[in-house]
């Protein structure tokens, strides 16, 4: 069991000795830094940084560390965020008929991944009820229709408070979210079934076939209010050739679906992903 | 050095039998085939085939095998092509001022990883004559204004003829042909510096940077009058992090460039790809 | 619900006509072929080929297709299997005390990516006795120490007759099987976590990390009496960097081993691997 | 042009503090930082960095900076080196009868892919003479016999000192070292036509074949006293399958060994490569 750790994120307009700054406020309250990861976009003149450090040892208490950083960040005009790898965060998946990113998810949250408590799996569709109560996980089944969606978000947002809830995952959630859902509750990842920008939007297994392309991809990104334009977090590939039919673009797909949305998802909840802009930097 | 083959690429409605036939008209003929593949794309009805076989010991020669097999295909309703290895294909290779492909390009027809005649290379700048005539290859300069663009193009046409090309090869040559010029002469495959469909158009690298994608691709395909839209042959990726900026992508890219560009000449060369709508066959 | 097909997978020494003579078997008997691919490897001067036709409309009887192909194949030399694709095979999948290749393969199962069923979980720990109930699986859980071997050994081969299984999946069992075991039940697929023939043998994760390799691997394979030499079915490989630990690598490589040995199942299940010599053939 | 930069690569026992002390230097001396990356191997103790600063504006005359950091390592045990991106390092490349690798880094070189200047061509043939004459390089031909092998790596030996050459690239340079050669001159990197430890030696590619892998490698790394067991900087891989043959694996493998190897020089050209046991850490 390694000792809990502080993990900070900061990005800031660049200037000299940020990284001596940032450093020396570890050093001189006694943490010992094990990862400390640094990048310059020198086009957006933007310092993105990402600090983590054993708590055991370090001199201010818990409660302490984000006033004591706010003395320096601000001065900076800083963004930051400070996380403590013992605080667990809680999520909800989010599915609709299909169970494979659910499940792949269930079994690396048990199997110790990536470290969150699954508090709730929500559907537009009864089906994965069972599957929820197996892993002893509860499940709200809220129907969506073109006229009743604003107040079912109403009930999903509630849900979302009442668990708790910090981060949504959408494992193949087949609704959009509105852009007053979004504005509400900010933090989603979503995967997209395809290589994006490529094959935005509805049915991109279908059309990657009928356009014949030799390469497949899976897209896991930050929800914003414009359909697939979001930040992506990763990506990634899998070869298809003229023997392959739209089902096994659809099969093919499911496997890079799941691995490529739990990557994105144990970088959010490690405190790696940066977002700026449009963009993000992961510090793997 | 292996004996002279014949290859013949076929499709045409699909019904019982016709692996039968095809391949009875071979051995019939006293044929070795040496590689026999085959595909049927259902939701066509499409029978698509690609037979090669030993010259040596057919009994028909080489100027009866196509109005023999025109006998069988005719009442199939097939389209066809046949090829013999030791007509050695000429090419064009079309640039503007960027080197790596045509280099590529160049060396591996050297180093006999393609059987072609390199007999022609054609840009719109005068930038890489010297690398034309070291390797002892005509380079024809042919600048392209809104205005010439007409004329220059007939110019074209004419090298084409007179040099007696049967494949063009656009090696990141940075300009658009007309409708009229492909309609005039239809075979030629292009590079595009993106995982088509995505970033179709200009600056590929620059818009893929600005949507921060983490994965770039480069796309090998045959030219028809709608840009970026014709039949795919090859495609490759390469991922990239935060940490590129546009030169990276640009250097990353390029040697995803040479290779999938020299996969996709190697292909269609050994007759290896068959396009039926905007699909390609590759019997690899 | 496509229609049931039938599946010859024939090798034999090379010769002019083979092509012909296996297709004009199936269309002069009123089948339609489905899928045809060919090998030839010219270095072993041998004969490869898979042919797929649809039962509906064939003229033989199942129980006759047998004896008439033998009549062809017999003065071929020929080495050939026939393969239904309603007769369903059965599994047995044996496992340690880790559970992603079983839960992935229980999975794919339910998901119809492959045609089986899952008879039988055989384990040398009793660990996992409850996820197979959890599936409604039967588990034998059979303890292997150096003195119980033979006798358990024949315990296990009176169960895969017991229970008539077609097929042994070594998803992740940590016990070797001996020569005796493996003449008497040669039907086996092991998922071995290296990327073969690096790191045969014992704690491949441990040895790449020492040994600093920049991409892990994983294999699957046919099991035969050289411990990890069996013929090759799949392979795939994921990059690694130095902030990868041990424990890193052994994440990153239950993604590998999983998908790799499903998709060496699945190629299996669906007739499609020869193997010759230490060698595959997998006509995907 | 960019404005020229130093970049210091150290290494040390951990221990608290050590960002903030070297982040400090820089910053204590007018530099602004434009990478900092780090790593802790806890498993070995080590803290590992390396930092990267614009040259304009600090402090210190290039002279000075070595001194005034040896005052802070010493304490430390750190290992360190100070690199100038002004500093034009010189390069050897060494061939035996293949050019692929060698025109690839000259082309790049060229193509301002890395910062190197590209002094002398040495080989055990005269095959490539011309080629270096072509781009007005250097060509030395020291054939090898076993009993000439001594008194010809003398005359190696002497002819990196005259050419004051910085790093040795063997681009497919088919004899091996001497112990005593890489005591003398240990700055090499070989590109091995592997992906090691897998089919270390001679005729990887004709092994392959015969082990029926379906991935091949090619794998660059420093060369040391044991054959094929120097740390590894850059490894990748390619897709077989049953129809290539030893030469396609051949074909094949060129592309990943000209690519692999470029990768290993910049990374090392850019001072990105830190060495420690038989690991690398790539800060790329």
């Amino acid at each position: 069991m390694p000792s809990p750790t502080a993990t900070l994120l900061i990005s800031c307009p660049d200037q000299p000795g940020l990284v001596a700054k940032m450093a020396s406020f570890i050093y001189a309250n006694g943490g010992n830094i094990i990862h400390a990861d640094q990048h310059t976009d020198f086009s957006a003149g933007l310092f993105l940084m990402r600090l983590e450090w054993q708590l055991e040892g370090f001199n201010l208490p818990k409660d302490v560390i984000a006033p004591a950083f706010r003395a320096i960040a601000q001065p900076l005009n800083a963004k930051w965020e400070l996380h403590f790898s013992d605080d667990i965060p809680r999520l909800a998946i989010w599915v609709s008929k299909q169970d494979h990113c659910l499940f792949d998810l269930i079994w690396r949250q048990r199997a110790g991944e990536f470290a969150a408590d699954i508090s709730l799996i929500l559907s537009n569709h009864p089906n994965l009820e069972h599957t929820a109560h197996q892993f002893g996980i509860d499940y709200h089944h809220i129907p969506i229709t073109a006229d009743t969606k604003a107040q079912q978000e109403a009930i999903q947002i509630k849900l979302l408070h009442d668990y708790r809830i910090d981060l949504v995952v959408l494992a193949k959630y087949m609704q959009m979210l509105s852009a007053d859902f979004i504005a509400q509750f900010p933090h989603i990842i979503n995967i997209h079934h395809s290589f994006l920008p490529a094959f935005a939007g509805a049915n991109p297994y279908q059309r990657a076939f009928e356009r014949g392309v030799k390469i497949i991809g899976a897209t896991a990104h930050y929800v914003t209010q414009d359909l697939d334009e979001g930040p992506i977090i990763e990506q990634d590939v899998v070869r298809v050739s003229h023997r392959d039919q739209v089902n096994d673009l659809i099969r093919k797909g499911k496997d890079l679906e799941r691995v490529v949305l739990a990557r994105a998802v144990r970088h959010h909840l490690q405190n790696r992903v940066l977002v700026y802009g449009n963009r993000t930097v992961v510090f793997a």
